[in-house]
């Protein structure tokens, strides 16, 4: 049944909110009324946070609804869209106003810096589980997909790799930091950077384009075997921050291979361009399937599936 | 962190849902791509189900997913729209197969008839919670809203009211009804008819829609607040299936009125026009603000605010 407290919710979340002048009807119908922009595609996603599964127990409202919302962001940015519109589902357990204004702030901090309104959803009482679906636009034929690497094309990232694998190890004390580094890879880990302007200015440069949620050598993985090519990488242009710089060698690598959580692009470019972005070349596209993954001395990891089980 | 082995859930799904000739890239890459029909507008809304709170502990998978679209679908028939596509977060404690396909079966059946296509969304692990967000189309300036209800308008509903909540309290064991009449009622708490094709009749000739999600009194007050009026129900005229007549006439009425996840239409329709579909007419909205509620005897019940709690 639905719980009438919960529904002060909207009008909460409402009040706060910018509306875009493409929003007809926001909060508080049956259903929002929104008019795309004519000859513009649609573009569509949804991710779901869970408490600790996707963020650990005890992470800031704020933290937890930029996140939430980031990584949605970051699936239009993989696809070079503009994003317009979010609706949010809030699961929580209980009303609690103080958490909710800063749960609130989170969201309207990005939604604000990416010009996204909030036009519904639904919030209700059970396990804290954030679900946000944004819509945005792209013109037609020119999105950003993971199916087109061609042998011979650079492989790029944005950013750096594997900081928020060390944020989430250091807050669960696996590993011990100076404090600027770990506030520096707390904040990697809780506010990730959807690269929204890199990915449109990757529009007609890129041949195919993913981010980076489940780890590089997952997320790479994905366009190989989409666009049916293989790929070399060289760890040592892996781009590390200087948190991941200050830590082992080895554990710093496989944090940025297979920790995931980064939000960066990984993105490939036809060797007759350039990507014209901040972005570092980690490695190529070949013809012969799998990855392969080529160390200082020159050495070859087999890492035929993902993710770091694979990888060690 | 995200889990591999749920990646393979998308996969489940893609394989089984048809896709709309608007839908450009379907489940697979970063964000769905869909082409809005040029010159409609957008409608969308976003529900969530949470196990032991919107639906009991034990109901079957393929009802949960049939009722998650269900109520989705039932806000885009309030507000007359067509829908198109939709997106889904499942959120469940573990990878079981059987009920994947069950639950996968439950969304297909809905959807198929509904003609939506699912185009993405999320899987992820936690406390069983199902997020649908459904988007459709409506010609613009017709969609159907709550704002608009004008004194003298004659108040109906669709079908028959109170079902799901007997439904709840047959299931939970607080009534007993014979073997026929409870698979009704549960039937009707676990696959809510959403009337569709009811809404988009009712364009042009309604003055205000709502579904009924939360209780009569609750939702026809939404239109009450939201259109500045009052109104008078007529507490003799409530629809009640054979079941709700077969249940001592005081509870019948009040799940009627409060007991809510009926997902019919409340409407009102000006004077001078005829709803030309089936419902049934139960009060008139007036200019006195308040909800007056008349039974046989023309006892008036102050229902001022919503709900069973303000009604008994």
């Amino acid at each position: 049944m639905p719980i009438a407290e919960f529904n002060l919710i909207n009008r909460f979340f409402k009040q706060k909110f910018p509306i875009r002048k493409d929003v007809v009807l926001g909060i508080g119908d049956d259903a929002a009324l929104c008019t795309a922009p004519a000859g513009m595609q649609l573009v569509m996603a949804m991710d779901t946070l869970v408490e600790a599964v996707h963020f650990p127990i005890n992470t800031k409202p704020e933290d937890i609804a930029y996140k939430a919302l980031a990584v949605n962001l970051s699936d239009l940015a993989a696809m070079g869209a503009t994003p317009a519109w979010m609706t949010l589902a809030l699961t929580c357990p209980k009303v609690d106003e103080v958490w909710l204004r800063r749960f609130s702030q989170g969201l309207l901090e990005l939604a604000t810096a990416a010009e996204i309104s909030l036009i519904g959803g639904d919030t209700t009482r059970g396990s804290l589980t954030v679900t946000i679906q944004v819509t945005g636009f792209v013109e037609p034929e020119l999105a950003l997909q993971r199916n087109a690497a061609q042998p011979g094309d650079a492989i790029y990232v944005t950013g750096t790799l594997g900081d928020a694998g060390l944020g989430l190890a250091a807050i669960e004390k696996r590993i011990t930091l100076y404090s600027e580094m770990q506030n520096y890879v707390e904040s990697r880990l809780n506010r990730p950077t959807p690269r929204l302007k890199e990915g449109k200015q990757l529009i007609g440069i890129a041949n195919a384009c993913i981010d980076i949620s489940d780890g590089l050598l997952a997320d790479l993985n994905h366009i190989l075997t989409a666009s049916k090519v293989g790929a070399t990488l060289n760890l040592e242009n892996l781009p590390l921050s200087k948190a991941l710089q200050s830590i082992d060698r080895k554990t710093a690598v496989e944090l940025a291979l297979a920790a995931g959580d980064d939000y960066e692009l990984c993105f490939t470019v036809p060797a007759n361009k350039k990507p014209l972005i901040a972005a570092t070349r980690i490695g190529t596209i070949e013809q012969q399937l799998g990855l392969r993954c080529l160390d200082k001395q020159g050495k070859i990891f087999a890492s035929e599936k993902y993710g770091y089980e694979h990888f060690s």
